[in-house]
């Protein structure tokens, strides 16, 4: 999990548009974006090892490719956000980043930022 | 689960707007929309058996309707999705599709589209 | 969990802007917003009691706060809807609800409304 909240931030003043909300859009199957605590790491370790106890890497499952636990785990926790903007920055409380996480990586990966009015 | 991807593609052609983005709803309290693998089904198949072991339809539950599991799936999977839009196309990647599932059906469903600016 | 749908409706009348969606969001890492069925109170009970199932509040976890669980809870159900408007008013089916719920309450909290062109 990575917290893309800074980065998101610094893309919104640079397009200099004055947006209502941001959508961030992961176009990876087995990928996901949310919200998520952002002070203490641990609360990060213990959400993927609880998905990976609800999507055992080495559960029975029709797919054959191996990574159906994380295709699963993507559609669960989601592909898309949309968060509140006011003066180019996303209005997260102080205790939430915007995570990206990864559930079949390390691999290049993108997200796609939407500005809406 | 049906994959509504080239129908909502055909939509945004047909209405003419030049859109950022799309939000695809869903009316119904026992379905979902959400975003999937869409070259498998065999990952369909393992998440709809996921979710009906998180869920199981003949749990105890203190819903007297007998459709409690469907109610929880879809408040758990979501209701709602926004997509970013590009040249009239929702722009997912290439191994993701927009899916509708019901999970107390098959019955007649909407889907209801929004074009955002 | 509380149902907002007539107090956010309320404050889209008010707002006297012709909007085509709204963003509900929640800047609070222990709580989440998300459609749910809106009748029986036992569905809301079900649900809480599954969720709790999931991530129980003495389960073993990393973070040292005591309300680990209610962060994942958190980041699981989603702190953010968008959710389709017409005639000043949330385009919900007859059985759903917009909810708030609070992991780690009760306690003073509060819910962003962003309207959408």
């Amino acid at each position: 999990m990575i917290d893309l909240t800074d980065q998101i931030n610094e893309e919104i003043v640079r397009s200099g548009v004055n947006a209502s909300a941001i959508n961030i859009f992961s176009p990876h199957s087995t990928c996901s974006v949310f919200v998520c605590e952002n002070k203490d790491p641990n609360i990060q370790r213990d959400l993927l090892k609880k998905l990976h106890e609800f999507f055992p890497s080495d559960g029975r499952y029709a797919h054959i490719g191996g990574n159906g636990d994380a295709h699963m785990k993507a559609s669960l926790m989601g592909s898309n956000v949309t968060i509140p903007v006011e003066n180019a920055k996303m209005l997260l409380g102080p205790w939430q980043g915007l995570f990206f996480a990864d559930f079949d990586g390390p691999r290049d990966r993108e997200a796609f930022l939407t500005l809406l009015q």
